[in-house]
């Protein structure tokens, strides 16, 4: 039992082949050139570990368990065991998007990425499809632009603006590193002063400090009834934004605050974790209007004191 | 100003035009047959108000403030405002699908369904990408199907069991109404006693009463490394599902829970709501496995007290 | 088993004597003259219902299932069943404060009062201790008072300001018909306009629309290192509140946001409630100092945009 | 400005004499022997750094940013500075319980204590007052007994049981280091073998990993119609916790969980901190009942699935 694991009853037959040496999975689910793989350790560690890492034959990943050969990985079935030269076990995994993120030694943080938490959030509240015409407004580091490149489909195109070049240059990369299907612009820009380029655009995502900046340039570049999601992480980014989107022409607001935690997975003792991130951003929706609703209006002017 | 709403002042020399009939938006952007349009009141209402309907020809919809004719929608660019034959005004706009599970008449309810505010997060933890291969067990009434199939692109497709044979009508109805992308197979089938048809799948999904039944199932569905997904809504399904999975084959296990407050639309009086959902399910994800860790066994002996 | 209960084992002796009439329980621990009860049903209800009364010999409580003879819960233990003259069956217990705040015909709504999911929150985290010398600003329907009043101790007291003499009066009633112990003062005054007549007070608690108003006169009532509370429950007042704070000489601020879930009480299906109160206010701690810290000076100065 | 503070414009006059020597504040709010005082530093430092010390004639205090003479405090206002012999600055106030608790060298951990933000709950919604006879099972480090202890009035007694006899003696210990009111008596006893003592009880408090074991004679301790409140931190706990309630003859089952967030202090960018602890314990409270619903039998009969 020292090697950590136990084969599953249902596959021991199947596995055993497998372990002997005598076969390999079938093709089409086997880890090849290229793939990212997740690499969980089977054994103890103070803090929780995972290691990413994406093949290429003949490459070997060094770290502080040992040093594992790619090439022990290449062929082998995802779900599988592999050993470090000085003995430690890992399970290797497809990676997810959210492990690349953050565990990737190629991934370069040059913002604060938005969290994977909302992505899903912005995605489902926001109903961003496939094949949609997509405007970002603040590449940071391409966390969230790989997210949505990746759901974007043959006919959709993310034409993402940053204005700091050297930001652009790294998220570039990132992206590249990433193996991100190539349905993405980035352009040098900063909007709130150069406006944007595109027309008849289905979502126009906003995520820099002063969004109250572009807001009139994304009206221009929405298509009617098109949609804007903006990203903002305190209250007073929200009470600029929602001021000016209510002036501007943006109607069916609606402001959203997630919070997800994570329960611990023992089954002796199930409750949440004791301590996690508890707040990431507010994220606000709304869709070009024609009109401006009266009661927006006596809303602007009111204030409560 | 009795007409509830001011026009944007950006647009106001186009929309003179259509609003006195000498034009109309451009051709891409204007509300065409079969469509879906939500309607959102200008004036105020005791609680809020939405209605979606889908547009037909010489079609009219019928609502307490009276009726409201879809050529009067047809042809006109979203955001812009329609009136009923009472005189009350509406800002039309495309129709989001949690606007259509909430408020398409024709939408019917079999089973308490998933919430739109848990399709991202199980789409984003669990990097659902396009063109996967995906089972889903309990179509129930078919709205995360109808997320999903709209996400899953040309070369995916959704196998979607129901052993409810009523239930199963129910959903077609539901998905046909609503003009589903026909990525999807509704099959009427008891997964925990007959299986699972598909092989070497990318995610199972379950969302039934007794997970624990077809985990076994899933496992032998799934591709290496595949993806398990399970929506439970109370503590005493975690801990069996949590159970089954750890013995099953599962890893990388982690389980979510989701909570989402609305912000009040005020900028003079910034607030989350005071009260609505503050709970839906937990979630949880694992990856099939050759293995089952040895610390996943230590756990499943466990017994706090 | 239609009477909707069943006796303990532990006690059935016991109270075979009690319910043939043959005894009482100790003296000590039966309902009395002036006790609050609340009666829960023992049958179903659509919603949940709690009906609170003072006792009173020879009273009748009339509610819409039948009349309770008040006699009939005099010289009953607590937790005894009661029945209405139309069968109906009752728990009745001792009632909390919280029973009679939502619930006793006799307490009237003046304003939103502090919901008692924040009252504990308030006095934990403002370490509010017996025997304090206490000024609240803003008495409101009196509900929050009456909580501090019966823990203020024999030698503490609380001063309440009040501007507007109608509230003010309701107030009294509602302290009054609570048996509160008489150790308060409601004082009808506008404080942001005459300031506080005590000095050396141990702790200020603000609850009212424009708290900026009367920092400077808590300051001054207070003794050094005395407590300020502030009870505000938009993201506006905290901006407003904590600038004020901040240069008027207040330190160690702190702000906290409380959300409770109720837990669903079945044992077969523990989850939280669906649906329920997500939030309430937030509540800022600070203290008197002599100074201002110099980071404090740096962050009123600074705006982040 | 080196000094990292400024003098509020309010008081300068009054503290220029303080400052220079000339007088001190009245007598009934200077810091004196035996009190507890909290150090905040006015400079800058990595993390959060809070000192708390009790004074004592001719004692010094040693931090890493130098020695602070307790002589230098002593006749001080709270919320004036002192200086260590390096020259750094600090306002000194009066400590709160959960600064004693948290941050006082002489309070010893012998368990993990119930989180201050959750002391309030179990006060308010236990709705625990003055004067009451409170039964503890579970004294742990002693820190909620502190708690109560200090508001527990002159009529009042906690009755605290602790198993472990060394446990025991460190929370006496901790208890004694702080001061607390003598209103309490620690019995080194196994409640779940040897029962409770005391009969007539308002409430009882179980902090102890096997809850159920002890309920029973929770149920005889207390008097018709009185409290329990426990402390559980698992959902395991919670089921069975609950079932043994339930059949126990306890009413009134309420299950509530607590979660507070700080706000960050600064008024350029609010909003909730990131991080920080997003659970604690789930809180059951009920009452002693002479009858079991018969909902709750059905309840514990029935099983979902």
């Amino acid at each position: 039992m020292e090697r950590g694991f136990r084969i599953c009853p249902a596959t021991r037959a199947k596995l055993n082949h497998i372990e002997a040496g005598e076969g390999t999975m079938e093709d089409d689910t086997v880890f090849q050139e290229e793939d990212f793989v997740t690499l969980i350790p089977l054994f103890k560690t103070k803090k929780e570990v995972r290691y990413v890492l994406r093949l290429r034959r003949d490459d070997i990943f060094q770290c502080k368990y040992g040093s594992i050969k790619h090439n022990d990985i290449l062929g082998k079935a995802p779900g599988t065991v592999v050993k470090s030269h000085m003995g430690f076990s890992f399970i290797a995994l497809p990676s997810d998007l959210s492990d690349i993120i953050r565990n990737y030694r190629k991934f370069r943080y040059v913002t604060q990425v938005i969290y994977p938490r909302d992505w899903g959030l912005i995605l489902a509240f926001g109903d961003i499809l496939p094949n949609e015409k997509i405007v970002e407004i603040g590449t940071g580091s391409g966390a969230f632009l790989a997210f949505l490149a990746r759901r974007i489909g043959d006919e959709g195109w993310i034409y993402s603006y940053e204005k700091d070049p050297e930001r652009a240059k790294i998220a570039i990369k990132n992206l590249e590193s990433m193996n991100i299907p190539k349905r993405y612009t980035i352009k040098v820009k900063d909007v709130a002063n150069e406006g944007i380029d595109e027309r008849n655009v289905d979502t126009v995502f906003i995520d820099v400090p002063e969004p109250w900046k572009v807001i009139k340039h994304a009206w221009c570049a929405l298509k009617p009834g098109g949609k804007i999601i903006i990203y903002v992480p305190t209250y007073n980014q929200v009470e600029k934004t929602l001021k000016e989107l209510m002036s501007q022409g943006f109607v069916d607001i609606k402001i959203k605050e997630g919070f997800i935690r994570d329960i611990q997975v023992k089954p002796y003792a199930i409750r949440p974790e004791l301590k996690g991130y508890y707040f990431s951003a507010f994220i606000i929706f709304g869709k070009k209007s024609m009109v401006i609703p009266w009661r927006y209006i006596v809303d602007l002017r009111k204030g409560i004191f």
